[in-house]
């Protein structure tokens, strides 16, 4: 294999290095880390139909490496063979302004495509804190602080260009806004994690920056108290950019980590934006809505360095918990009917409590979507259980409540035991989909079904 | 096979009479009438399995009926056995106005939905001007005027309950408002026009009436020039709840059809609809910018009889046409990058000039989807060979500019011969996923497919 790859791609994009080896074992999960055999830079799509010919012949498989900021092991190579790494495909092919749309390379991050359309007005939203490759956010389907507004990544693909695990080279949509026009590939591959193809352009929308942001915080008594106060924001009718619930640990780590000065209760942070007038009309009303719900230390962020701080804390979170020495981080990501939220973050904090792990509640209280971070040492089975027994109880909670074991980061390894609660008879139909597609499950193998 | 159908549903549940056998036969298309053999009434989703697994045992097409309002025989049993009606399978099952959320039987229609949470300050917006019912509607991916701001019927699904053609019933999705776990089916299963399964339960999002409505409308002198128009609109990022193109020609027929005495010019009609302070500002925004590009004729619709008057004449524009003696409609609907908007509706403009055939061009600008209609004598061989024309080239110009052949009918029968064009190599993989969920081909054979 080692041979065929050189020799059809030539030496300078295939690596057996330690270091590219080591680096492509693991992504931000606590996955176990796997080395892949080789890892493989593609420069354009006919060495990426290269590799999947030669990898479908051999039975090698193929695990696409974006930026490895995924939290569900996504991109560990579990059954080794190549990972294929998208650093050297990531330029802009065609930017629209006019049609507020742009086309991209996988491998180009979320930062890089905004450093570019930014300046001429416009921005790519979704946002999910980490400087993600756009490939990897189409993958997992990926969303974050901004998707109340905008929706996932879903919402925003307008085509994709995907290379089947046999080599064929297809389109999954179109440049037109909408279609209805055969079945719904764009939607199909994306969230699909590299098991049904391999993504090598992306056609996504762009909108207009706001014109004007207002960033403001408060603090309520108990986690359900601000899942309920965001509850009244949405029922409000209010379009808020971002909503996000973050509870007193959490802000006490992140004060740690960052040395800032939040109060350290349970805070709901906000972010309106806009035309000028609307959005300052926005902040006011919404003020008045927490205040009458009994909120308290409602803040602006006054000045833009202030907004910076506030979001970059809580970009921060995770990272404020994982600093804690000895232990490693694992998560739930459910997403739940907006009127069972509050229902499920008193739930999340009462398992945290009751493990006495260190862990955090927060989210996306928009969408309905929040996460649990839990501490544990990977070393003391006692621990490893606990934090494995709080992830379960949520997910089969929020599966139970008609939600989903994971909002946006995905099902990679850790949420796969959950597919046939959730999916049930439907996950027979993903399987036989996923055979039809790859038959010889060369793309991505032991990702979202075992 | 009919003592079967009887003895397993009952009598009451399947008719072979004339009359029904003839409504079945049919849709708002002027593709050929073809009857059925039966038609089936399904009470619940066990019916509907019941169907499904005799159908697939004996080898009886198998073709979902919801209002009959399509535009491309996607209802028509071109293979004549069962049609399967979903009149009796229209309640609400379960509405939770506080999750912006209902779940309802296919068969319900859009007015009947409306009607039902209206009077919880909820609306369905998704308004393809036809009553249609949801089922049909998820079928065909629907959207229509108000798509500008909602998307389209894929944009408001949540969850669907579907009957494959084996008989198995799964769910596409889950009651949360975004997912990253699984293969999207709620994707997939729209928009497929009933050809990979029976949907006998949609579950979709709620939205808040807008506190005030503003209806306006202006003339250009040029077809193009509206479309630019509505580009410059989009670009203000003012967020219209309408904005419709509605050609010269169109005005002539639906005031004569009407009585109504709009300005026979080509002519943009808008809707902006939120809190009343936010709209009042952005028709202002809207008028001057429209004025600064020389329009003519803006007036706002200033009682909402007025407002009423101007949307209903926009709706019976197709029937406007329709009402011609001795002629038959056909139409094109593609949907473009909206800088190419322009370009298309005047190609569109001059097809119909040089075809001579009476005709208009109209349609959802905001989206870049536009229709035209033209009227032929279906006994006249050079008319109706004008008339394939014209929709051939819109539909093949659209494709090469990037967009396709159908923004919101679908493909059913008239658009099929489009699919190789506009797809590609994704259409063999379309084809195989027919195959894999609809092995004998009972389910819609025929549609989106020859
Ligand atoms: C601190 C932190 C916060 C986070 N917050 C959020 C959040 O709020 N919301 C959220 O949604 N996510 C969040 N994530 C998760 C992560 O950012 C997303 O999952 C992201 O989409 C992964 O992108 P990536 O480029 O890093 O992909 P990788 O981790 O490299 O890969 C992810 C998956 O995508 C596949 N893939 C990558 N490129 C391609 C391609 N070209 N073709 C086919 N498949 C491909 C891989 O095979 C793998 O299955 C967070 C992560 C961190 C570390
Ligand atoms: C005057 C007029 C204007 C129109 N304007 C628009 C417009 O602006 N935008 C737009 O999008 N459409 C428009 N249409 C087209 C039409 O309203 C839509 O296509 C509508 O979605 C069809 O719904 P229906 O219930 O009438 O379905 P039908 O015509 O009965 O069936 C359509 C398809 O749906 C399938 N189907 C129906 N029910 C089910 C089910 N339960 N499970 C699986 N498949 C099912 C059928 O098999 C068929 O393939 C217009 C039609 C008319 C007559």
């Amino acid at each position: 294999m080692k041979e065929e790859l050189i020799e059809s791609l030539g030496k300078a994009k295939v690596s057996q290095s330690e270091s590219e080896r080591y680096r492509h074992s693991r992504d931000e999960s606590s996955h176990p880390f796997i080395e892949p055999d080789f890892v493989v830079f593609p420069e354009n799509v006919e060495d990426v139909v290269k590799v999947l010919r030669l990898a479908n012949e051999h039975v090698v498989p193929v695990t696409p490496y974006g930026a490895g900021s995924g939290l569900e092991g996504q991109a560990i190579p579990i059954n080794k063979g190549i990972s294929l790494n998208f650093d050297r495909m990531n330029k802009v092919i065609e930017f629209s302004p006019e049609d507020l749309m742009i086309t991209v390379e996988p491998g180009i991050t979320r930062l890089q495509l905004n450093e570019y359309v930014n300046k001429h007005g416009l921005y790519f939203p979704i946002d999910p804190g980490a400087d993600a490759s756009i490939g990897g956010m189409v993958a997992t389907n990926a969303s974050g602080t901004t998707a109340v507004r905008y929706g996932s990544m879903r919402d925003q693909v307008l085509d994709l260009e995907v290379v089947l695990a046999n080599g064929t080279v297809i389109h999954t949509g179109s440049k037109a806004k909408k279609s209805s026009s055969g079945y719904h590939l764009n939607g199909l591959i994306t969230g699909s994690e590299g098991t049904l193809g391999v993504i090598t352009k992306v056609t996504v929308k762009l909108h207009g920056i706001p014109e004007k942001v207002i960033a403001a915080r408060c603090t309520f008594q108990t986690p359900g108290e601000c899942a309920e106060a965001a509850q009244v924001v949405l029922a409000s009718g209010i379009q808020v950019l971002r909503m996000e619930l973050v509870d007193a640990e959490s802000i006490k780590q992140v004060n740690e980590y960052g040395n800032y000065s939040f109060p350290e209760e349970h805070s709901l942070f906000f972010e309106f934006a806009g035309a000028p007038n609307i959005v300052e009309e926005e902040a006011t009303v919404v003020e008045e809505l927490m205040k009458e719900l009994g909120c308290n230390n409602w803040e602006r962020a006054n000045s833009s360095k202030e907004r910076a701080d506030l979001w970059k804390a809580r970009h921060e979170m995770a990272y404020a918990f994982k600093h804690i020495k000895g232990k490693v981080s694992t998560g739930s990501d459910s997403c739940v009917p907006i009127s069972k939220l509050a229902e499920m973050v008193v739930f999340g904090r009462e398992l945290l409590e009751q493990s006495g792990l260190i862990g955090g509640v927060f989210g996306h209280v928009g969408d309905g979507n929040f996460h649990t971070i839990a501490m544990y040492d990977p070393n003391d089975p006692v621990e490893v259980e606990k934090a494995e027994y709080t992830n379960e109880q949520i997910a089969m909670k929020a599966i139970n409540l008609g939600g989903t074991c994971t909002g946006e980061h995905g099902v990679g390894l850790g949420k796969r035991k959950y597919q046939v609660t959730e999916h049930g008879d439907a996950l027979e139909l993903m399987k036989s989909m996923k055979t039809l597609m790859d038959p010889k499950g060369i793309l991505n193998p032991g990702k979202i079904f075992y």
